[in-house]
C-alpha cells in the first residue's frame, strides 16, 4: 500500500445539525488528532484501540482553550472506509464549531481533503474498485429507494463481478488465439477462429444486455428531466405545487413571478422524476426577466420531456406560438390547463399534435393529473423496473460498454473475412482494456481526477 | 433515574454529505438496532462493549435487503449525550438512504424524537442542567467564534456554577432567618436584619454584574441586527455585497430588485452582525412589491439599527422623506451614498440629524465602509467583549435575573421599613426560586418543552 499523506474535511452537510463529524485519514490521523484532543480520561488518543470511541474535548492548539465536547473514535487501517488510519471527530453541529475544529485539525498538521478524496484513497489502496467508488456518489444523491438500491449493490460490487467476469473470458480467448499463434505449424487457425467466434458472440450477448438496462439506468440515476414551460401566468408554478403537493413556488396572479428556474424531484413509482419550472420564454427589456427566459431555454434544450402548458380559458396567441415553435422538435406533451373555467380555446389550432399527447387539466382541481404521470410512465419506461438486476446505470460506464462492443465487433469481422486470429487478437484485448475502465483497472489518471472532483466535500 | 421509551432521529444536517448519523437513544436502542443490523463478522450489535464500533449493513425490516454500509457506535448509559443507552448509526450521507435508515429503525421500535428530546433527556436524566442545555443549542447556532467559546463556557456550567452558589448564600440567609424566627426569645431580629441585609446586598452585586453583561450577550449570542433601508436603486444591495465581499444579493440596475429580504451575518471583531437588506417602502401596486414591502416595515420595526441609505448622486425626494419620517425615533446612521458620482445632494435638508451620525459612502469603491464598521462598535460595544467572563446571553436568564433582584429589593425594603425579617424570608425564598428557574431547579414543566421546542431536530 502507498503512504499518503493526512487529509481532514468536514464529512457531514454543514448548517445547523445536531453533530457534525470532521473526518481525518492518513499514517499520522492519530498524532495530528491528538495534539488537540483532551481526553476526559486524561488518556492520550495515541493509545486507542481500532474500532472504539473516547470523549473528551477539543482544544484551541495555541491557547488550549477548551473549544468543543467531542467524541472522537478510530478506526485503523485497513479496515477503514479509505483502507488507511482514520479518526473521526464527533462535535457539536452548526457552522463555528465545525469549521474552527477543522481549522485546528489542519493547524495540528492535516491538510485539507479535496472533493472526493477519501474515496478515491478507498480505490488507490485497492479496497474498493471505481465502478464501487461511483456507486458511493449515487447512493448519496439517489433521489429515491429504488436508485438508492441499485447503487448499494453496485457499492457491494455487483457490475464489477459482471465485468471481470467478462474480462477474465477474453483474456483465455486471447490465450487460445496466442497459443496458435506461437504453434502455426499444428494448423489449429481455422479452428481456434471458430472458437474465439463462439467466444466473442456469448460475450457480445452480455454486454448487448447490459447496455438495454442503460437508458432505464441513467433516468433512475440521474432522474427524468421534465421542463414545464407555458407563457405567464398559465399556471405552471400551481402546476408544479399540485404534483409537489405542497407551495413550493411562489404563486400569485401577476405574469412573470417566477423569476429563477425551479427544480423539483418527484418520486413516480420510484423513479426520480426531476421537474422544472421556468420562468417564460416572452421577449422581455427587464434585465432579471431576461436572466430567467435565457436560463428557461437552456433547461428547454436539455430537457428529456417538455410539458407546454396552454390556457384553455384564452385564446392561442403569438406568445404560446413562439413556445411551440421552440419546442417541436422535441419530446413533449401538452397540457391544456384551467379547464375548470371557461373554454375559450379552439383545439384546432394545434391540430398537429396527435391527439393522445394532449392532456386537460386543471392545476387547481387536479383533474388530469393521473393521466399525465400514466403517459410519462408509458413514454419513458418499457418494462418494471427492479434494483435487484444488474443496472447501467452511469454514462461512463455505458461508452465504455459501447466502445468494448465496437472493439468485440471488429475483432469478429477481421476473423470472418481476414481469418486473421492475431489482428483479432489486437481488437480482443482492446475490448479487455475498454471493459477495465469500467472497474478502474485500466483507467487513465485524468479520468480518475475527473470522476472523483464531482464527489461532494468530506466524501 | 426514570426510564423513557426509544427515540431516532438523524442528527447531522440532512443534504448530500459523506456521512449521517441516525441516533437511538434509550434502553432498548440496542435491541432496536440489532433487529435491522447485520455484522460483518456475523456477531450481534447485542454484544458491543460500551464505546465501540461495528462494520456492517442495515437490511431493510420486511425484506432483508441490504440498505447501506453502515458503522454503528455504541454508548452506554449514562455516559452517552442523554445518559440513555445510545447507538449511532453511521451511514452513507445524502436524503434517501438517511431517511430509509430511520424508517427501518421507526419499524424496529423506535419513536421518532421531537425536536431537542435528545438533549432534554441528558436534562431530565440530571446529566446537564437547564443552562448548559440551553448552551449545546447556543453552540449549534453560534455565529462567530467568540460567541461559540461564550456558550461552550456555559455548557461545561460555569453559569450554573454562579447561579448556585449564589443560590446557596440565599438558603444559608433564609437559614439564619428561620433560627430567628424559632426563637424570638433570644431577641436576635434586629442582629440578624443587619446581616441579612449585608448578605442580600452582596448577592444583589453579584446580580447586577451580570445583568450589566446581558446586553452585550444577548448581541454576542443572537447578533447585532441591522437593517438597510432605502428607496430602490440607492445601492442597498451593492452596500451589503461591499461589506460581505461577495456578490450575493442580485444587483442591476432597475430599481425593485431585491424582492425578498436577504439576510446576511458578518463578524466584526468576533461579534456577529446580521445585516438584513429590505427590498424598501415604496407604496406600489405591484403584488409581489407590496409582500416585499411589509416585511420591510416588519424588519425595521425589529431592528437593533437602521441604515438608512441616500443617494448623494440625487436630491432628496418625497420617497426618502417617507423612510426618515418612518424610522426617526429608532436608532440609525444616515449613509450619503454614491459619493463618487457627482453630488446633487443639499445637506441642510438632513440638518437634524447629528453630523456624527451621517456617513459619506460609495458601496462601489469602498469609501467610508471602515468609518460604518466602528460607528457601529461605538453605538453598541461599550468595552471588549471577552468569552472568559460570565456573559448573560439568553434572555430568560436575563429576566430570571431581573426578577431576582426585585424579590430581594422587596426583601431588603422588608427588612429596612417594618424589621418584618419573616416577611423578607418570603421574598428571598423568592428569588432563591427565579434564580432557580436558570438551572432549571425550580422551573415549570411548559417553559422546559418550550425552550427545547426550539431545538434543531436530532439534537
Amino acid at each position: 500500500m502507498r503512504e499518503f499523506d493526512t487529509i481532514a474535511a468536514v464529512s457531514t452537510v454543514l448548517g445547523e445539525g445536531g453533530i457534525s463529524i470532521i473526518r481525518v485519514s492518513g499514517k499520522e490521523s492519530l498524532e495530528v488528532v491528538n495534539k488537540i484532543f483532551r481526553g476526559k480520561d486524561k488518556s492520550s488518543a495515541l493509545d486507542m484501540k481500532p474500532y472504539t470511541m473516547k470523549y473528551g474535548h477539543i482544544v484551541e492548539i495555541s491557547s488550549e482553550e477548551p473549544l468543543d465536547e467531542v467524541l472522537i473514535s478510530f478506526m485503523k487501517g485497513p479496515k477503514s472506509f479509505t483502507a488507511e488510519d482514520t479518526v473521526e471527530i464527533n462535535c457539536h453541529g452548526g457552522v463555528t464549531p465545525t469549521k474552527k475544529i477543522l481549522e485546528e485539525v489542519v493547524k495540528a498538521g492535516a491538510r485539507i481533503a479535496e472533493p472526493g478524496e477519501f474515496t478515491k484513497r478507498a480505490f488507490l489502496n485497492g479496497r474498493i474498485d471505481l465502478s464501487q467508488a461511483e456507486a458511493v456518489i449515487d447512493i448519496i444523491r439517489s433521489k429515491t429507494e429504488l436508485s438508492m438500491k441499485s447503487a448499494v449493490l453496485q457499492s457491494g460490487g455487483r457490475i464489477s463481478r459482471e465485468i471481470d467476469s467478462l474480462r477474465n473470458k477474453l483474456l483465455q480467448t486471447i490465450a487460445h488465439i496466442e497459443a496458435t499463434v506461437d504453434y502455426p505449424e499444428d494448423d489449429l487457425e481455422e479452428v481456434t477462429a471458430d472458437r474465439v467466434k463462439e467466444e466473442l458472440e456469448e460475450i457480445l450477448i452480455n454486454i448487448d444486455k447490459m447496455l438495454l438496462t442503460a437508458e432505464e439506468g441513467k433516468i433512475l440515476r440521474e432522474g427524468l428531466n421534465i421542463i414545464i414551460v407555458g407563457k405567464p401566468n398559465v399556471g405552471k408554478s400551481s402546476l408544479l405545487n399540485a404534483i409537489l403537493m405542497e407551495k413550493r413556488a411562489i404563486v400569485t396572479d401577476v405574469p412573470g413571478t417566477t423569476r429563477d428556474v425551479i427544480e423539483e424531484y418527484i418520486n413516480l413509482d420510484g423513479v426520480p422524476i426531476k421537474i422544472v419550472d421556468t420562468a417564460g420564454i416572452r421577449e422581455t427589456d427587464d434585465i432579471v426577466e431576461k436572466i430567467g427566459v435565457e436560463k428557461s431555454k437552456e433547461k428547454i434544450d436539455e430537457g428529456d420531456l417538455i410539458i407546454l402548458m396552454l390556457d384553455s380559458s384564452r385564446e392561442l396567441d403569438s406568445e404560446d406560438n413562439e413556445i411551440i415553435e421552440y419546442i417541436k422538435n422535441k419530446k413533449y406533451l401538452v397540457l391544456l390547463n384551467k379547464v375548470d373555467l371557461k373554454n375559450e380555446f379552439d383545439k384546432n389550432l394545434i391540430k398537429d399534435i396527435e391527439s393522445k399527447y394532449i392532456i386537460e387539466t386543471s392545476a387547481m382541481t387536479g383533474k388530469g393529473l393521473d393521466i399525465l404521470k400514466e403517459r410519462i410512465k408509458e413514454m419513458f419506461f418499457g418494462g418494471e423496473v427492479k434494483a435487484g438486476d444488474v443496472i447501467i446505470t452511469n454514462t461512463r460506464h455505458k461508452e465504455a460498454l459501447i466502445r468494448a462492443k465496437e472493439s468485440l465487433n471488429a475483432a469478429l469481422n477481421a476473423l470472418e473475412f481476414t481469418l486473421a486470429i492475431d489482428l483479432a487478437s489486437i481488437d480482443i484485448r482492446n475490448a479487455w482494456i475498454r471493459l477495465g475502465e469500467i472497474t478502474g483497472d485500466t483507467v487513465e489518471e485524468d479520468i480518475i481526477d475527473k470522476i472523483f472532483s464531482e464527489f461532494c466535500l468530506g466524501k
